[in-house]
């Protein structure tokens, strides 16, 4: 591999964990204008918040996060990232999220929409806590 | 989009719907040689269990469901699509779950390897019943 695509390779994970941490900075922040942003808006999009069902497509999931950002209680969140793999054009991140004194696993899945990274999808259950059983020890992303 | 181009489109989700089916069939009738099939090989994998951590690799993801197969309870299976979306040389099929008498919402990634369409992530966690919610009319696959 030349030095020049090993280069290009690395700054594009680098864009792919920054969109991953800005959805997150959304959520914490409770900032539904960036949460907009980090979704696409032209690819199909998805989202399984924990315990509910699906919601399919881009009023369905920003009507959801409208509703969850405008919670006056702030959670505390914390994420781990699980694993991170690149399928060409998709992205899948998989990340412990640390909400209040909950547990919760997550499915992100990230696509290349003009040129950068969006959420296309997300789903999010419950977990037992991780020490208990992981198999990859977890890096702290932010 | 020519004649050609739509025949083959329709094609390429069928066999995604059919790789999709083989999955569950297998899950359904306790088959670890057609689990084993029907995840991707060379493809990184993952899978996320309902109430489980995430298991990353084909080896711990394939420990997982060797034992959950071998379980002899075999459990009734029914499955309802909630949307099937292609991005390119991946797709994420939405889906409930009805194993016995709990419903459970997956995320199923697929990625084509060599040609055909293959499992490469799948993550179940628990949901309320859909009728409570749906916002898509979910179609029975089988």
């Amino acid at each position: 591999m030349s030095d020049d695509t090993e280069t290009r390779q690395r700054a594009d994970i680098q864009a792919l964990l920054r969109a991953h941490a800005a959805f997150y900075e959304a959520f914490a922040t409770r900032d539904f204008a960036a949460m907009q942003a980090i979704w696409a808006t032209r690819l199909p999009i998805a989202c399984i918040h924990p315990g509910w069902g699906a919601l399919v497509g881009r009023e369905a999931v920003m009507t959801s996060w409208r509703t969850i950002l405008a919670n006056p209680s702030s959670p505390r969140l914390a994420v781990d990232l699980i694993d991170v793999t690149v399928y060409d054009s998709t992205a899948r991140i998989l990340a412990y999220e640390r909400i209040n004194d909950a547990v919760l696993i997550a499915t992100n899945l990230l696509a290349r929409e003009d040129g950068a990274w969006r959420i296309v999808h997300h789903q999010s259950g419950p977990t037992p806590p991780p020490t208990e059983y992981a198999t990859v020890p977890p890096h702290r992303l932010n």
